[in-house]
C-alpha cells in the first residue's frame, strides 16, 4: 500500500433505497474512502464485507510547525465517518491533502488548550460553514472551549451554519464516555501535563460476524437491502415465505478494534489505563531520554516513557508522535521506544495506518 | 529575478562597531535578505547604496484555503525589518517558506476579524515566544483584538514572551497614522465591508540622496562609520581637520515609496484615498464582474472595481488578491482589471514584487 489506502473490492449496484437511489449490495470499504467510488454514501450500502479502522496522522510536530511537519492533529476513520483528535493550525489543509471529507467528520476531540493543539479549530469550523454543512458536529475538550467559541462567535471570526454540540470536560479522574455512536464509544481520562489535558480512547463495539455470501445465496436471499437487515441482526422473510435468521448467514461476532490517543502528558498511570490492551496506542514522545529532565519539566514524555507505557498497558502496537523540532529524523525516538516495546512506529503525516 | 530576490552587490567589511564587531562599509540591501549574508544585521551596516521596499504575498485565497492558496497575509519588507498585513491560518509556515525572519517582524496589521484574515495570529505569536523573541511587537487592528488576545492568554493558548503593543482602532473615518517608524509611517482608514474593516497605507519618509562614493573618497573620508554619519545627515571631521558636510557626498533627496493594502471591501472612496498616488495599490478582487451582485452583497469587490479604484487613485501599479475559490486561474481577473488599469498584476504567493 504505497499511499496507505486499500483499494476497493466487490462493489455492485442492486435494487434501490427508499429514496429510489441505487444501493450497493456488496461492498469492501476502507474508512472515509467510500466517497471515492462514484459518490456512494454510507446509507447506500447494504452489507459490508470488509471494514477497518484507520489512523491518519495529520500533524506530528510539538509546539510549532516546521517546513516538514504540522502541529498536532490526527484522524481516526471508520466506514462513512471519521473523528479528529486535536486540531492544530493548518489541520484543514492536511484534511484536504489526506482526502478526508469534512462533511463526514463526526466529532472533534481536543486534548488541551495549548494553541498548537487547537488553533486550527476556528478555520476548520468556518470552512465547513462556508461549505454549507448542516450535519451537527460534536466538539469535546477541556473547560474553556465554550468561552473560546463564544468569544470568536461574538467577534464574527467564525461562521458556523450547523449545530455545534460542545461538550466541556472539567474533570476526568476516571475513564468515562464522552461520545457514543452506534458502532463505537469514545472515552476520556485526564493526563498529567502543565495544564489540564485529556487523553481519549475509541472502542468499537463488538462487530457482527462475517457475512457468509455463499450461505445467503444458497438460501435464496436476493442481493440488496435484505443483506443489510440480516447483517444488522434482523430476521427476513423471502418471497417464497422462507424465514432467514441472522445466524444462518453470519459467523461468530468479532471483537471491535480500539485506539488510544495520549498527548500531551508526562508518563502517568492514566495513559496506561487509556491504552489498556488497545490495538494501537498513540502516545507522545517529544524527546529522547537524553532530555528527560526537560521533557518531564514541561509536562512531556520521552520515547522511552512511551515504550514503557505501551508495555505496561499491554497494547498491541505503539505509534509515537508530537516530536520536538530537535528531531528532524524520528529514528532515534523509534529505536529508544522499541527497546521497551518492539511494536513501535513513528507517526508519519498523511500515512494511514490500519488498526 | 526568478525567485523575486535581488542578489547582493558590494559588501566589504571595514573597521568595527562599538561592540568590536566587524561592520560592513558598503552594502546593497534588499529587504529582509540582509541576514542571508553571513548573519549581518542592520546595525552592522554603514551605508546603504541600494534599498528597496518589497511586497511578498503570503496568502491570496478568500474565505478558506485551497491546496494551492493560503488565506490572507502579505509582507511588506524593507531593509532590516518587515511588516505583516493580515495573518490567516498557516501564515507562520508561509513566513518560513518566504525566508522571512520572525525576529525582524516589526508590526502586524489586521484588516478585520473574520477568521481567514487572522486565525494564524496566535500560532505566529506563540512560535515567536518559543523562539525567545524579546523585541516588542506592535499589533494593530479593529476593536475586539484585545479581548481576543486576553481570552487566549487566559486559556493558556498563547505563549508570548515579549511586549505586545496592541493598538485597537474603533473608528477611522479619516486617514490617520497608526504606526510611526524612523523611516516610514503606517496609516489606516476604514473600508466598507460586512464588519468593521481597515485598510492600510505605508509611506516611506523622504529618502536621503544617493551616496556619492567617488566624492566621499575624493574628499578623503575613510570607508567605515563616517559614511553612515554622512548618510544620516551628520557633518564629520576627518583626521586632517577637514569638515565634510552631508551635502558634499549626497545627491538630491528622493521621495519615499508607498504601498496601500485594501481588503476586504466593497468599492469605496476610502480605498481610493488609501491608494492615492501609491507606488503599489494592493486591492481585493474576489470575483469577476459576472458575480458583482454577490461580491457587493458580501462586502467584496470585483476585479473591475479594483481596476477602477487604481485608476481613480492614480496609483502607479495595482496588485489584485483575495481570490474566490471559483478562480483557480487568476487570468480572467487580471484581464478584467487591466481593462480599467493596465498596470495590474495578480498576487502570487511567495513571489516578491519590488516597489
Amino acid at each position: 500500500m504505497s499511499d496507505g489506502f486499500i483499494r476497493f473490492g466487490v462493489a455492485r449496484r442492486a435494487a434501490t433505497n427508499t429514496l429510489n437511489q441505487p444501493r450497493l449490495c456488496l461492498y469492501h470499504s476502507h474508512g472515509p474512502e467510500l466517497r471515492r467510488l462514484d459518490g456512494i454514501s454510507a446509507d447506500q450500502i447494504d452489507v459490508l464485507l470488509y471494514s477497518a479502522m484507520k489512523v491518519i496522522p495529520l500533524g506530528t510536530s510539538s509546539g510549532k510547525p516546521t517546513l516538514k511537519r504540522n502541529v498536532s492533529a490526527l484522524a481516526v476513520a471508520r466506514e462513512g465517518e471519521w473523528l479528529l483528535f486535536d486540531c492544530g493550525e493548518g489541520t484543514q489543509i492536511q484534511i484536504m491533502r489526506a482526502g478526508l471529507s469534512p462533511s463526514r467528520l463526526a466529532g472533534i476531540f481536543i486534548t488541551h488548550l495549548h494553541g498548537d493543539h487547537f488553533n486550527g479549530l476556528p478555520g476548520l469550523l468556518s470552512t465547513m460553514g462556508l461549505d454549507q454543512r448542516n450535519r451537527e458536529l460534536t466538539l469535546v475538550g477541556p473547560s474553556g472551549l465554550r468561552e473560546y467559541i463564544d468569544t470568536l462567535t461574538k467577534l464574527k471570526t467564525m461562521f458556523v451554519t450547523f449545530h455545534l454540540n460542545v461538550h466541556e470536560v472539567a474533570k476526568a479522574d476516571e475513564l468515562r464516555p464522552v461520545y457514543e455512536a452506534s458502532q463505537y464509544t469514545v472515552k476520556t481520562r485526564s493526563l498529567t501535563h502543565r495544564i489540564f489535558a485529556l487523553g481519549y480512547r475509541v472502542d468499537e463495539k463488538t462487530r457482527p460476524g462475517r457475512f457468509d455470501l455463499a450461505a445467503a445465496r444458497r438460501l435464496g436471499v436476493p442481493e440488496g437491502p435484505l443483506f443489510g437487515k440480516l447483517q444488522s441482526g434482523e430476521e427476513v422473510q423471502l418471497e417464497d415465505g422462507l424465514v432467514v435468521r441472522p445466524q444462518d448467514v453470519l459467523g461468530e461476532s468479532r471483537p471491535g478494534k480500539s485506539v488510544a490517543y495520549c498527548l500531551d502528558t508526562r508518563p502517568c498511570e492514566a495513559a496506561v489505563e487509556l491504552g489498556s490492551e488497545v490495538d494501537l496506542l498513540i502516545h507522545e514522545a517529544t524527546y529522547t531520554d537524553e532530555f528527560n529532565t526537560e521533557a518531564h519539566q514541561y509536562g512531556h514524555s520521552t520515547a522511552a516513557d512511551a515504550g514503557r507505557a505501551a508495555r505496561e498497558a499491554r497494547a498491541k502496537r505503539l505509534m509515537i508522535t508530537h516530536f520536538s523540532t530537535r528531531f528532524p529524523d524520528t529514528e532515534p525516538l523509534v529505536q529508544e521506544a522499541r527497546a521497551f516495546f518492539p511494536e513501535t512506529i513513528a507517526a508519519e503525516e498523511l500515512a494511514a495506518v490500519e488498526v
